[in-house]
């Protein structure tokens, strides 16, 4: 049988045609079509497929078996689904199968990932967004706002962002630092670009597990990254590479592994820094979500001459808003708003007025505490329900953040993220965290964000995870330990 | 006389020395030694400088003298002021004299000009961004938004606003488009960068007269420009340099000389991108802003294939929300989207949702026709003005947009911006927006943006501008014309 796929076409502005042929049940031809038609770059990424509906009736075939040809795609990362912007061809469906980690804080470019639970780590539950706080202190501070607020802004930020920045990471975070030292940004990854243009010295030290996205920004930046083992304290910063200008690090919570820097680490790794001239970046991701004991302070204020803290409300509010911030040694305020440009995007004028009073009002604080508790709650309730029923694993990494990690028995990694999709659990493997030089040692394991899923689907996704884990467990050994 | 001065030590982490040394008055050695330390680069772009009470204190001078070197330096570019952000060494003082037009819409770096008169081309009065309506948009939107709107955005943007962009464009520019054309981006800055990642071909041909800061940000991005003639029908698009792979045009109303693009010329660019393959960038910077007859539709409607559409709210509300669109061949949209990646920087979520609702209910169209009546009545003032006290000049391009060129006998423009900054104008002159490769005809000239100054300055500025100019031709000419 053969169709064609009219709708295709009008996105596309060019024909398309599906050879629905070979063997196999309908549904089995329409996803080989569909899949080749992405691998050959008919269908380019980013490119929006017709409603099921459209492409059902064109081909004269079922609705449900379009719609599970397209859910198989889509868990097999070929497509990505999202409420509204409909189903399009994955940003890199064309690698085949889509790279676990290879963007941090979520699955694939266009959205959630569309299987039933979201346990990919990264994001806060965007039901708990505080609407009403943030929308009273928008409230307050577009109303107080000097007129210039709204004419060509500061590419530093917002001073009354900055200010109220300042006093929230020295309280909370032990950072010192003044208005004067932080630059506003995108996030992160801006922040890691805009540094990649300022910081010399080559390679870059980074974990030897971390993003990915990281990893790949700074490449495409011309900087060279070589890995450091980590442990259970964290980075072996004893081993940083001879000539490196920079060391990013996870301070606070290894990312993902889950380790904080050991106390002595954290003292090399400046004694480093100030012998060498390098500099320590601080991803200080999710310092402000560590549970059972006193939070780790910032690395920073062991000698903010020679560390970058990098910031952001991504896990604290939403990455919708698209603010982080760097804290930097005075001497690379001005190359870095050089980087920045005078015309590189920033962050709206309305948004960082708002967070500012958000943080002096105390209600950014309210917030963060009622996350806490309730991320508290999600791990607890993660560890408990591992242990009872899948003895076999063990949880890691859980004094802080947003995520832990499932180790696993060797081998076994791969036949647990397929297993955890069959029943409808996006989560990602330990590996596609590793860096490609990466030593020897291998850790298989899952990386379990639990703060994403709505509160109606949690159990259910913890019972699929079980449910996974042990039959990819059993497959793969089935006579247990 | 000697001085150290330490709180700049403090800002820049290294010791400076002032050599207040020479002849001439304390105020005349302390410019001197100011400038000098600029120019040498001990004092970094954007590096902020002392408040000028501490200095004095430092240096054992009086306030006063302190105070008007500052503003002296501030006058000539050297510095830029900002309120609550301090004095600032300007983002390109180190080229001794700041580059008119150098950026968009703006004087240097760190904000709007310290100079009483502000009518620097390019921005709208801030007094005059909708507050109110603004916030009820922001809470109608964030109220009825879904939960997902908190979670990883949609790098294209969201649905919401494209789908509102869409319906407005084609509204009240005549452009053909849906929501999947559209792409969201933090500015015009933002859209030309991206596309030169994606629209291959060089050189890109741009108008002679134009915006500095765009061709800088081509070049940056290895696109080299060649300049195309334009007169009082916009740009001459027969001369089009062979090989050109795109043209950024700007056709509603050249900037900054003012005419709009003649019907044929109009044809002829679609055609040849026709013939060519090559594709036209249609620079819709101010097209909301026409006075005197029916506003000229955008020039995409000729072919929506071979033209990219770029848009902002930079002019119509306010460049501190770093929202702006293009409405793209849908071939371009997953290479765009590629350039943009999947983390780059985009407008915050909570910002679109509420221009989409400011757009669909109707208050972005009474803000627009609010705006636009403003500026009519600020335009006519402008000639009148101009016209009763400044007869020897003509002011032209006056027909739409937020700022008028007042063209001046051949060989006085210089002396026009120097009596200008000598009154308190800040304004620029034609000659800093011209292609360093433009033909022989050169037009003395000052583009003078009549948008910026409060209402309660903008006669003052006028009459300031009418002396300097006065002041600056019979010092060129004294006999007139």
């Amino acid at each position: 049988m053969t169709g064609t796929w009219s709708e295709a076409a009008e996105v596309l502005g060019a024909d398309l045609h599906l050879e629905l042929t070979g063997t196999g049940s309908r549904r089995a031809v329409l996803i080989r079509a569909l899949r080749e038609a992405v691998r050959s770059g008919r269908l380019a990424p980013g490119v929006r497929i017709p409603p099921y509906r459209s492409l059902a009736a064109d081909l004269g075939l079922a609705r449900n078996t379009v719609a599970d040809a397209y859910a198989e795609l889509v868990a097999e990362g070929w497509l990505t689904s999202r409420q509204g912007s409909g189903t399009r061809v994955a940003a890199r469906a064309s690698s085949a199968e889509r790279e676990p980690g290879s963007s941090p804080g979520g699955p694939a470019a266009d959205g959630p990932a569309p299987l039933p639970y979201d346990l990919v780590q990264g994001r806060p539950d965007p039901a708990r967004f505080p609407r009403a706080a943030w929308l009273a202190s928008a409230r307050r501070a577009l109303t107080a706002a000097p007129h210039e607020v709204f004419g060509i802004g500061d590419p530093q930020g917002r001073v009354e962002l900055r200010s109220a920045l300042a006093g929230y990471l020295a309280r909370v975070r032990g950072v010192r630092t003044t208005a004067e030292r932080i630059v506003v940004c995108a996030g992160a990854a801006h922040a890691l670009r805009l540094l990649a243009r300022v910081v010399g010295g080559t390679p870059w030290a980074v974990e030897a597990y971390g993003l990915p996205f990281h990893r790949a920004l700074l490449a495409e930046a011309g900087v060279r990254t070589a890995p450091v083992a980590v442990d259970e304290d964290g980075a072996l910063v004893s081993r940083l590479p001879r000539g490196a200008g920079a060391v990013l690090l996870t301070p606070a919570h290894q990312f993902p592994t889950g380790g904080p820097l050991h106390a002595e680490r954290r003292s090399a790794v400046v004694e480093w820094a100030r012998k060498t001239g390098g500099l320590v970046l601080e991803d200080d991701y999710d310092g402000e979500f560590r549970y059972d004991r006193r939070p780790v302070g910032a690395l920073q204020d062991l000698d903010p001459d020679r560390t970058v803290l990098i910031g952001s409300v991504s896990k604290s509010l939403s990455p919708a808003l698209r603010i982080g911030w760097m804290v930097l040694p005075p001497a690379l305020v001005p190359g870095v708003l050089a980087a920045k440009g005078e015309r590189e995007p920033y962050s709206s004028a309305t948004d960082q007025l708002t967070l500012a009073d958000l943080v002096e009002s105390g209600a950014y604080d309210r917030h963060v505490r009622r996350m806490r508790q309730h991320h508290r709650g999600r791990r607890d309730r993660l560890v408990a329900v591992l242990a009872a029923r899948v003895p076999r694993v063990r949880v890691t990494g859980i004094a802080a953040g947003l995520h832990a990690v499932v180790e696993l028995p060797p081998g076994t990694e791969r036949a647990a993220v397929a297993a955890a999709a069959r029943h409808g659990v996006a989560v990602e493997g330990l590996d596609g965290y590793r860096h490609p030089r990466a030593g020897a040692r291998r850790q298989d394991g899952l990386v379990v964000g639990y703060a994403t899923p709505p509160d109606r689907l949690y159990e259910a996704a913890l019972d699929a995870l079980c449910a996974a884990l042990t039959e990819a467990l059993n497959e793969v050994s089935p006579e247990g330990n």
